[in-house]
């Protein structure tokens, strides 16, 4: 047994605290399997005094989470507090600049920072490393970068944030509306008391950004994803998808497609009609699930729990084992220098079927008016569906769904944009793609 | 770009070929990511002359295998011959021996000699790598001994047949015959001529023989795998499945449990009646399915094509890019001295759900008989259900099907062995786990 990776740990809330608990339960295995234990050095948290199950004494406590960056007795340092800057970017640029090893669970920093903290790391020649900072327990960046390394990747995509995949399958199984099942859901730990990031779709852009980078050897690009979230999903979605043998998952998607002669980088995060008989439809619950499209290895799918303590602590670890085994490769795959600025691809030309869900005044003319606005934007319509409602509520809006037959997305929004401030309309329609 | 890993590639079949082919449409990129272009020196096949779709020209040609290993300008041996002996071995063992490192796709012969590999290998400081042996181009093995490597691996389990899956999905959705569905599946080639190791379980055993080391860290034990096969298996049996809510997948599974203060390795393939909400139910076709159970990350599943020579050649060159890149960990994760020599658990002490399936004479009592060795014998029955035939049918038997609660196998052995050359039995009864 040679010598110890001695660690130092920036952020002792619960992945934090389950790193420490995951090393003090399956230590001597990791020492066998890595060749050399690892070794908790130092710890910094906000709060010192705090009880969090675990016994702090054996490690040495930093009040200033830069100074574990300085220790000359870390071989690297592990950032556990999150947030895309602050103190955890100062932390990487300090730890990297200063030659550690990096091991993160951040998304929002690499999503943001990747580009900036892999130049650094290379010309340090250090690792950098992410796996918990995307789908969670799941070994996917290393299932990409190096599992499938012999592929040129046609499409990546899956379901990157548990939080939306369980308020989905609880509306699903339950028939309850958005508002309620999020409530339960902060209620059982499963949303956070701020659940932006998570409903409107920023953690799953995050985790897709990245996922690109390693799959297509393009630069970083969150400010290119195209996001939306799943707050607009009703009961009434959830119910039409079913009968069209379908769920309603938020996905995120990207491929790289060449428009006019130059490669371009789609990437998308969106709820979208998953066809019950594909795979990702029998994914619930917070459960994550990736999908990678290879040239030669076809079609690889990884699944597991996307987030909590001892999965997320699980890739952290694995990360440093990596780091013990000295196996460690280029941040995204690919040299920073060789990855490729790539244009954001217009998604007009996408061609899809897709999921319309129109909010009408229950009037006269209304259907006349949406189908001809569709016709002469030239989508093509698979089916429709108008529901009525109890005679006794004759003001309230009714809903009219369609589905289209494949088609570019710009046609759908030509139409929408004709039928946009027709007094027809009492929201927005939304719009979903199918995939199946 | 630095010097080229060189490599010599034994076996020109469709894998072997398919090597060659990834390498000439990928070669740019898998350069860019392993830092160093992976090259084809030589090769060696049975037949030179034959037509197999590439260009052979740039290659050194050997007619002797074994004097692949011998080149001087050859830094890794890719083995795609085939055979857990003769030249397989004998090439491996000349290569490992010379100091070369080591690639194959051979199941066979890693569940029979891996741990002598596996020695010589540590001995001489080079890579012995056999990611397409296990679940075709699924990256399993890198899943589990490293992207798990931080848990203590409490189950393994999962579909690592492609040929007895694609039989069982086809049953299924056809209400055919074991014997008529193989021939179709020869005919298609998802069968082999000699289809013996597939449809007895032993290719599926070899696999499991694999992952039980890497996940437990006890040594390869292919002897000590319980492997029965799919032969028996009926179309009554799938639709009385179905009618449970299940369907049948032969499915490799192994743990490791105490017994009597001593742990024990339990390696079972067998066709086990899968629950349709679990994960595996879903897997259709010459799909492979690995489920992991990890005591941090939770259950992870891994799934794609499990064969074929895009898929193999995928996991091949994914080893190649390891090597290329340095990242090189030990055969079974653990150094072979670690490894532990797990003797076999006692099937008996399982405690399952099990389908039983009687084919007996249609005449008074036979229920009655069959009924109390069950009480006898301790076992406790859930549901049992006989179906009658046609009334002209008079003297075929009929089936008996009974699901237990939970219990120990060995309940049901010596229930078996009571009604043992009973002449209400036609045949030896068909006994099956639940899994769900």
């Amino acid at each position: 047994m040679t010598a110890p990776l001695r660690i130092a740990l920036a952020g002792l809330g619960t992945v934090g605290a389950g790193v420490i608990r995951l090393l003090e339960a399956n230590g001597d295995l990791i020492a066998a399997r890595a060749g050399r234990p690892i070794q908790v050095v130092a710890v910094c948290a906000r709060d010192r005094g705090k009880d969090r199950g675990i016994d702090l004494a054996p490690y040495a406590w930093e009040d200033d989470m830069t100074a574990l960056a300085a220790r000359g007795d870390v071989d690297a340092v592990v950032e556990l507090v999150g947030g895309s800057d602050g103190p955890a970017l100062a932390l990487a640029r300090n730890a990297l600049a200063g030659g550690k090893q990096f091991v993160t669970a951040n998304k929002a920093m690499i999503a943001h920072h990747g580009m900036e903290l892999a130049t650094l790391a290379e010309e340090k020649g250090v690792a950098l490393k992410y796996e918990a900072a995307v789908a969670g327990g799941i070994p996917v960046i290393k299932g990409l970068a190096e599992g499938a390394a012999a592929n040129r990747i046609e499409r990546v995509y899956g379901i990157l944030n548990g939080t939306c995949n369980y308020i989905l399958s609880q509306m699903e199984s339950t028939g309850a509306d958005f508002g309620d099942v999020l409530k339960d859901a902060q209620e059982l730990g499963y949303a956070e008391a701020d659940p932006t990031f998570d409903i409107e779709g920023v953690d799953a852009a995050h985790k897709l950004a990245i996922l690109s980078a390693i799959a297509f050897g393009t630069a970083v690009d969150f400010a290119g994803v195209d996001t939306s979230g799943i707050t607009r999903i009703s009961a009434a979605d959830i119910a039409q998808a079913d009968a069209l043998g379908h769920v309603i998952r938020l996905v995120g998607i990207a491929d790289v497609q060449e428009e006019g002669g130059e490669p371009r980088l789609f990437q998308r995060v969106q709820p979208v009609l998953v066809d019950k008989e594909h795979p990702l439809a029998a994914v619930d619950g917070p459960t994550n699930a990736v999908v990678a499209e290879g040239n030669f290895v076809g079609r690889l799918l990884f699944e597991g729990a996307g987030a909590g303590d001892g999965p997320t602590a699980s890739a952290v670890v694995a990360d440093l084992v990596d780091i013990a085994r000295g196996n460690v490769t280029p941040p995204f795959s690919l040299p920073v220098s060789a990855l490729a600025a790539t244009a954001p691809a217009d998604p007009g030309q996408r061609v899809n079927r897709a999921y319309i869900r129109f909010s009408v005044a229950d009037r006269p003319g209304v259907l006349a008016e949406i189908t001809a606005a569709m016709r002469d934007a030239g989508v093509s319509i698979e089916s429709i569906i108008q529901h009525g409602h109890p005679a006794d509520n004759g003001d309230e809006p009714v809903l009219v769904v369609m589905v289209t037959h494949d088609g570019p997305e710009s046609a759908i929004a030509s139409a929408l944009a004709m039928l946009e401030g027709s007094p027809a309309l009492t929201e927005a329609p939304l719009v979903m793609r199918l995939i199946g």
